[in-house]
């Protein structure tokens, strides 16, 4: 299948056209930073938005849940979803109200999403789940069975119609304001660790591994 | 108009229903600590899920952006929208795969916004914004002249039908799975400011406000 031309009339930015990205690498470097997006679908005429995390491989988003949710199950019957991923970088505060913005990066993908049915796949899916929220967990950690995997729902969204979008660097003032007096800058904010809590019910000689002292989504 | 009863048919929690929150009170603190919300519309049967900054006023929610955005003009001709605010708390680490998760808190509104054009409404409702995000920040800088304010589209979505969602705590594993040998506890990540940016513009003399320097969201 041809490359879809980005952007589509769909996924073409109206708004400050200048802020947008179409080039899939850049659009990938959102993803892999991210890890929790919002996934819209609709059902009788609502549209609904649900957090949910994802994981990359190549071209493919992949989403998993329980098997059971109303959400994943109309996604298994092809349903239209709109996946949103974005990252907060900071506060833009100008001189005048209206120039404050979000510095920002974000990804929306439209399309529909399969079922991840076949079972190399789906453990496949879920290793790059696991490796795109904490590379290494996976083999450090009991893996799934035969029942759990049954429960667990995993859905491919292949990455075909998107567009990002984001807002960098200092406020942009009008000239005249320049002038007036109060700061202006940046507060730069960011998805941060803290320092790994352990399980109450730990069992000794289980040492806090060393990935977790130094864990960061910057790429 | 008496309080709609939650949850109503369309917020209930299947999946999880021990995770449900429909105490306003409590939605109310997840809508303060958060400032991005993801809003989500239905187009020619296709679903858009936008990030956009939002502020709370009672039992109002109040969402700004330009005019001419075809989202928010949609939104003035009365479209169903649903909005989402998700804050991330950490990552939750188990023996086992299948038991790994996320807590976050998130709050999911469903209903129709209005437009808000009476004027001091509408200077409210941007002050409701700003403050929502930082405040005091409205009394130290240049409040919007009358192009501005018709240049800003301002909305308003009664916090009428909403759910609550959250996990806390430790990761709960499968009894066998305790022995497994491997750390499990919670990675706690938090939203977190960095030092203040001055704008390379910046002119002599203008301090970083004391408030950016302990900026949290927290409540």
């Amino acid at each position: 299948m041809p490359e879809t031309q980005m952007p589509t009339a769909r996924t073409r930015l109206v708004r400050e056209p200048h802020r947008a990205v179409y080039d899939r690498e850049a659009v990938y470097k959102i993803l892999d930073e991210g890890f929790l997006c919002h996934i819209g679908f609709v059902k009788d005429g609502q549209p609904f938005v649900i957090p949910t995390s994802y994981g990359r491989k190549g071209d493919c988003l992949f989403i998993h849940g329980s098997a059971a949710s109303r959400m994943l199950r109309g996604m298994k019957e092809g349903l239209p979803v709109c996946v949103t991923v974005t990252l907060i970088d900071g506060l833009v505060l100008a001189r005048s109200i209206f120039n404050h913005s979000i510095n920002y990066r974000s990804v929306v993908i439209l399309g529909k999403a399969r079922s991840v049915e076949e079972p190399e796949e789906k453990l496949a899916a879920l290793r790059a789940l696991s490796e795109h929220i904490l590379p290494g967990r996976w083999d450090d950690v009991r893996q799934p069975n035969e029942r759990e995997l049954k429960l667990t729902a995993v859905l491919g969204l292949q990455i075909e119609e998107f567009s990002a979008k984001m807002r960098t660097g200092p406020p942009l003032d009008d000239p005249e304001d320049y002038s007036f007096p109060t700061w202006a800058g940046v507060l730069p904010l960011e998805l941060t660790a803290q320092k790994p809590v352990s399980d109450p019910n730990l069992q000794p000689g289980r040492e806090t591994p060393e990935s977790l002292r130094s864990y960061s989504r910057k790429g």
